[in-house]
């Protein structure tokens, strides 16, 4: 058994690869998630394109590992999704129902979880064991690998670590409901945030005041051009950042973080600005731990799926 | 092998304890901590002591699966400790110095993360696998078990939720030197902190005012009694407990959250008024966690001790 798939399945769009043992992706391709009729398509269709793969290249069944999937939603150490809106999955039971589909062994895993264990072998965290990843994008998500594991945790929400709450006074709520979690300031849209109130707040010249609808990537690009606003901005994203990554480090301790998502593409200017607040909030133990941007793009968790079957 | 011992070695006494394997105590005693000449007593003297305890009792080593030992410093997965300032010790081989002095497998840990393991096999976790304990002592130590197993940390750090910062702005230093940590609030001198704080900015009458070197424990007494300033200041304290344990869940998920310490000796009265501010701060997945009262007191270091040895 010398290779192996590894499925990242979200709401749009299913992202395919096939692998060797060695963790070397040799093909990918993507098919559209059916979520009509409650989803009852997708397994099925996942199993089409995974038979008929090894049809076209004439590779024996016997050849092949198993089938790795990243859910986007809560998922068991027996592989059952609990629920998952976005599919429109109630529970459901992948090992068993891909595995009867395809006569392979399946493992499934939380997407962002298996994106993290992507990024811990492959990506930005290069081989090792003990690593949180902080996915900065529109929101924030997060996974935690400890001793090469992920951390899914008893409800399926181990590495929600962007529910982490850093501003409990906060007016505005978060799109799970609460206040002042560190989603709301360092996620992309949270980046936006806190530049509209630093410009609010006041009258200071800036590039950004004549773009009526500046993005995450605007921000940053103003700061490296010199402006003083959008560099204050951005200093209060970094001190967020910087106070939610050494909180998570005094619970897991991890040899790296790594950050990934929209955010992080502003790459070392990131690092060097959230350095600084993490050394200020860190517990001395953890001041060293390393830092590090993700690698994989999208392709993370078709990788950490894979590896889901390797460590089965 | 159906025996073993389970040690907790502090600063000032060793505590011994003689387990059958079903984790059943069955004799324990405490022997000196001799910390003169860098501590380098200290494994010798443990030696005697099982030594002489199994001779005394006419108990064949062949009988023994080991000892297990949680010490008051990092220790890594090979049991090595890296310094150990309480002890006097610099790197101190466990296994292979105790494993010399006595013929038996060694095993050793961070006393919290001990602990941890302890309450979580046969006290406030009963027989869990995944769980939290935070310590509410003079300071905040806390342990995290995951999948049976504590979670040391790359820096020996894994648990130090302790410091985990709460308030950023906070003028007074913590002892670890940083700002804000959980432990400023929420331990025992926390509390008497949060209740003098409470008593400055008010006129308010309160039996507190009388009492110069009040302790965190006049201050629930207080607060039981039905005096409103004391029973303000611990909505206080509850607001910093809650938020705190609710971004500890959003990283680790576990079933349960084992509080333990002297301030946990406030019982019921403490889980109730933590309660709804862990609901207000916890992602709606973990507002299911279960809370518990650690259970084992003194002796949760022997207990887990003792487990890392059936864990090996």
């Amino acid at each position: 058994m010398q290779y192996g798939f590894g499925v990242d399945l979200g709401g749009t769009s299913v992202k395919i690869a096939y692998f060797d043992k060695t963790g070397t992706m040799l093909d990918k391709w993507e098919i559209p998630t059916r979520t009509a009729g409650g989803g009852e398509q997708i397994l099925p269709d996942i199993a089409a394109a995974v038979l008929g793969y090894l049809a076209a290249h004439g590779i024996d069944r016997s050849a092949i590992l198993g089938i790795g999937l990243g859910v986007p939603g809560p998922v068991d150490d027996r592989s059952v999704v609990n629920r998952c809106v976005n599919l429109g999955w109630g529970v459901t039971d992948l090992r068993a129902t891909l595995g009867a589909l395809t006569g392979l062994p399946v493992k499934g895993g939380n997407d962002a979880n298996v994106a993290a264990l992507g990024e811990a072998w492959k990506g930005g965290g290069e081989n090792c064991e003990n690593m949180v990843l902080a996915t900065l994008g529109t929101g924030v998500g997060g996974g935690i690998i400890l001793g090469g594991r992920p951390i899914n945790g008893m409800h399926g929400a181990g590495g929600e670590i962007g529910h982490m709450v850093l501003e409990p006074g906060e007016p505005e709520a978060c799109g799970c409901g609460k206040h002042g979690c560190a989603e709301q300031y360092c996620s992309a849209t949270g980046v936006v945030r806190v530049a509209r109130r630093t410009l609010a707040g006041s009258e200071e010249p800036s590039v950004l005041r004549a773009m009526p609808d500046f993005t995450c990537k605007d921000v940053f690009d103003a700061g490296r051009a010199g402006d003083a606003l959008a560099l204050r901005a951005l200093e209060r994203v970094y001190e967020y950042m910087g106070r939610f990554l050494a909180n998570v480090c005094c619970v897991v301790d991890p040899e790296v973080v790594v950050l990934g998502g929209g955010v992080s593409r502003a790459g070392q200017m990131l690092l060097d600005g959230v350095a600084p607040y993490f050394q200020r909030y860190a517990f001395h133990a953890c001041r060293g731990t390393r830092f590090a941007l993700a690698k994989l793009g999208n392709d993370a968790g078709a990788y950490g799926a894979f590896k889901l079957i390797l460590d089965c």
